[in-house]
């Protein structure tokens, strides 16, 4: 009988989570109820939301508790179906946790279609980080063309595509990421049109450079000192979109900064904080949509894979301080 | 010959501005050439924008410089005119400055109606302050009855109808404002449902016990700490009018305060600078639905009235530091 092995919450990190505040277990591969579907996974996301969701922290989702199977987005195979919309063979996609086999409610899964795209995407680009991008750069702040966008965490699964369908929209893309090897991946791969490397650079001083004619919309990733620079560029009726704060959220004591407020008021900036499930009714479009650009060879993304579920937990210790270039994946299965 | 007496920039204030930055000066009465009107000031306005005004900094208007007259409104009769636009005995409302008599550009002038208000109404609640608050809540932020209103400096011209056109609107009103005596004025005289006292409370705490089911609407007048204990009360879905950061306007070094950026994300805060100007298109219809409120006593507006030319740099600096209830006025003659 095989074994489901699962990554719990051994203790709630304080400051940068550590390899002991996780505990991998070992179970029976768990029965599907009636509605169910048991899932081997076969590829499990880590993502930066996960911080929040272990913090203890009220927020807009339950914590995780101690000795619970971490959240997390998931794709894999259904070998096993209680449920009338979803057969044995078929691929569907999920927030199954960081386990090698779930039993899901079929209303908690959608199907995914690895002929448009490897199974990995489903948690990356045509996952929740692409629909972020998507939702974000064009609902939350809206872009128009000839306007100049700025990203922060431009390597990664969510800014990689934001400045590509900027891009698309015939913006002028300026990613902010950090190191040398992510700022030419940026610009030789995705097409942006430049990149700053924070690591490197002083930042100010390089969106001056980079955007001559300051910044019309931000897409925040990171906030923290990043954010302080950019917010120095943005041009009267600029548009925030604040998707995450990454540079904040191993912070044990609460962070103080620049005060930003005033910058709105003669700018009449406009910020605004989103959620991706804010706008799951538009999924399916945005999806074809992604989908159909990934065909078009104009949005490309990247990978950085970790292999097994023993090493979930230090592929997100190791995402959290920008060690993944493009989505960060855990592979847990061929399936 | 009559004189006209001004008041110019001395120097350019550091930290809170002194009566030695400003520098009364006496001059002929001017001729108003073709096109112009020559007016006979009645009140001047003193508000807090001013301050950045005579900074010296880049903003979204030039600044004043060394030895040229402070900018601000003003309501005043007409006294001789070479406009077809205006007749000797009206009265007309412009960015006069600060000085007895001023030869304005009939283009820059609006006829006040003092059957509709007294005069000095139209440089308070039915001039740019009036019109900041109308504009802020209704088309910043906007607002659904039932929901709660903080506003802050709420004892100032435009927070005093923020909150009384909030109550118009059906929102639960929380102000907060310094001092007991102004505290008991939005709540007794103003309609406000609390009030908080930020020089005798804690502003948290208070705000806890004062909106029970959170703030839905931030409009904010003051920035720095108060906003920041607001920030902490802020609903899902809110919006927040950054009309004014007044606690930050005399700071010689830039202020550092707790990062609130990341408050936006579960919240899906929208925050919105704005200035009054940008809804110019619509001041006729707001003008008249003000106007229509203060005919049925639903809108109030106070005053503090100081009177002289002489005190106007007095009557500014007081303003910066609170010491007015209502509208600050400078009565300059009974014309």
């Amino acid at each position: 009988m095989p074994v489901n092995r699962r990554v719990v919450l051994a203790a709630r990190p304080v400051g940068v989570p550590v390899p002991s505040d996780f505990r991998l277990e070992e179970a029976p591969v768990p029965e599907p109820a009636d509605g169910e579907c048991l899932v081997q996974v076969s590829y499990l996301s880590v993502d930066p939301y996960m911080r929040g969701r272990i913090s203890g922290r009220k927020s807009y989702a339950a914590p995780v508790e101690i000795g619970q199977t971490i959240v997390g987005n998931a794709v894999g195979r259904v070998i096993a179906s209680r449920s009338d919309s979803f057969e044995v063979g078929g691929y569907v996609h999920g927030n199954l946790g960081w386990q090698e086999y779930a039993a899901a409610s079929d209303d908690g899964l959608r199907a995914v279609d690895p002929s448009v795209a490897p199974l990995s995407a489903w948690i990356g680009v045509l996952g929740m980080p692409g629909l972020t991008a998507y939702y974000g750069l064009l609902r939350v702040a809206g872009v128009n063309s000839g306007e100049t966008v700025c990203v922060s965490g431009a390597a990664g699964a969510v800014g990689s595509a934001v400045g590509q369908i900027a891009r698309i929209k015939g913006c002028r893309v300026v990613g902010i990421a950090g190191g040398e090897r992510k700022c030419a991946w940026v610009t030789d791969e995705l097409g942006f049109d430049a990149a700053i490397d924070y690591k490197g650079e002083n930042v100010t001083d390089a969106l001056r450079a980079a955007c001559p004619d300051g910044i019309d919309v931000y897409f925040d990733n990171v906030g923290g000192p990043i954010t302080d620079a950019v917010f120095q560029h943005l041009n009267v009726w600029s548009r925030v979109a604040i998707c995450g704060q990454i540079s904040q959220y191993n912070a044990v004591d609460a962070s103080v900064g620049p005060r930003l407020l005033w910058n709105f008021i003669p700018k009449r900036i406009r910020a605004q904080g989103f959620l991706v499930f804010d706008f799951r009714e538009h999924d399916a479009e945005a999806l074809a949509q992604m989908a159909s650009w990934i065909r078009g060879g104009q949005l490309k993304y990247g990978e950085t894979v970790a292999e097994g579920i023993e090493n979930a937990a230090s592929a997100f210790i190791g995402m959290l301080g920008g060690a993944n270039m493009g989505k960060q994946v855990v592979k847990l299965s061929d399936a």
